[in-house]
């Protein structure tokens, strides 16, 4: 197997929509997704209701475990059930304050909205006020496409990053504020190849694969993808670590791997 | 805020695959909505790698909370980083066993197969055998569309089922074979009625419904849909129990709640 370096990655998700079957969660393949292509990897992920107690669980966990940064999304809306930053608050013993960075961003973007004749005038009101109250010492982080800033709070040595649930405001944060912010050279990319395998079923494949991997430094999955006019289709993942492997190391892994899995003429194989 | 009578699941997703952002969780969704139908509740869900470790930590969170059903998906098939059985047992402190009844039903699956020409023979693999094999005193649930079958572990007053990833065996079983296990004396159906707003911005909104929940035996919460053509679109989830509320109960709070909303005349409301 590989030994990889990797910046590790814990994903908390908040939002009782996603625990009653009313919102798909495509926030956390997102993340996933832009987190593993510059190389990083997610080991964990906890997707907890709007309540401070399951919030507060979920992030002591993700402390105590080996994470080197947490993502909470969701909650840090307006409404009295938006609760990420109060309870991450007391979670962490931090007093809760109103950061005036935050506060002149949330002015300059209901400015924008009546420039934009979205609405006529705004005011601060307490709602509108309450996404502007941080934990103390945190770094607001700017929301081109919505009005809740992104929190980043430095606590020990890990980086706790607060993101709003709406997917676009989640990924506009994620991207332009959060990543230039990463320590690239504690990163080392993973690099996958999928395979098509038809006319094997996946317990004949096992032995194969459990093979190849003891004798090859990589990883193989396989995903059964069904039978469809009668013969079995499988998917096989083969991930290594791309600074290691060169191109040619890769396509000669590959083919000796493909020479393994043809152990009767009608199994198929394409990538 | 309702005090609801709620049977408690929390499920634990396994695979490497939806923490890479490879797959997208929408078993996840799948068991949270089937269950919603239902009037269960899912507390919390886990996301783990394909590790014992991982599968460990979640499967004693889960049991150390106040869950009444666990639902672990993923990990059972034939490969060698499918751990999710012998990882539960050795986290029961369970012995492992060939369970006779889950190899008939595997060997019954691959008659099957013999029989739809799908494959020409088989024999009863260490890899076929591994799915067979259970924590001790297991139920096998009968997989219609896979060979793995699920498995039902009664472990002190709770039940901890452990069903494929693969989405439709994940869900025939889920279905068919742990349904009409669940005691439904114990649960009670909410339901949900979604209004949809334009032309207010969720922070107007939010004192607004705050007054309401505080005031109302029921639960509310908006989603912010962003901007179109100059004006702020919200859905708004309310949701109630259906054994407590009648549909006039229903429609007159609805009525109150519109006529809260309307603050000033561009703001319409529709359900």
């Amino acid at each position: 197997m590989c030994n990889l370096i990797f910046m590790k990655f814990h994903i908390i998700s908040v939002g009782n929509e996603l625990l009653s079957g009313r919102t798909l969660n495509t926030n956390l393949q997102t993340i996933c997704n832009k987190l593993a292509d510059i190389g990083c990897t997610v080991s964990r992920s906890y997707i907890v209701r709007d309540n401070c107690d399951e919030i507060s669980w979920a992030l002591n966990q993700a402390i105590s475990a080996d994470s080197d940064w947490i993502v909470l999304s969701g909650g840090l809306g307006p409404t009295y059930d938006d609760m990420t930053l109060s309870c991450t608050a007391s979670t962490l013993n931090l007093p809760l304050e109103l950061n005036e960075i935050a506060l002149e961003m949330i002015i300059q973007r209901y400015t924008d909205l009546v420039s934009q004749n979205v609405i006529d005038s705004f005011s601060i009101t307490d709602s509108r006020k309450k996404m502007a109250i941080l934990p103390k010492n945190s770094t607001p982080l700017n929301n081109d496409v919505g009005t809740a800033p992104g929190v980043l709070i430095k606590y020990e040595n890990k980086n706790i990053v607060c993101l709003p649930g709406v997917p676009k405001e989640m990924e506009n944060i994620l991207i332009h504020e959060v990543f230039p912010l990463i320590d690239y050279d504690k990163v080392d990319k993973v690099t996958s190849k999928v395979l098509y395998i038809d006319g094997i079923t996946e317990s004949e494949l096992a032995p194969i694969i459990y093979e190849f991997v003891s004798t090859n430094d990589l990883y193989i999955k396989s995903h059964p993808q069904g039978i469809t006019d009668g013969i079995y289709h499988i998917e096989l993942v083969v991930s290594y670590q791309s600074k290691k492997f060169s191109e040619s190391t890769i396509n000669s892994i590959i083919e000796k791997l493909i020479s393994s899995i043809k152990i009767h003429d009608n199994i198929r194989v394409k990538y």
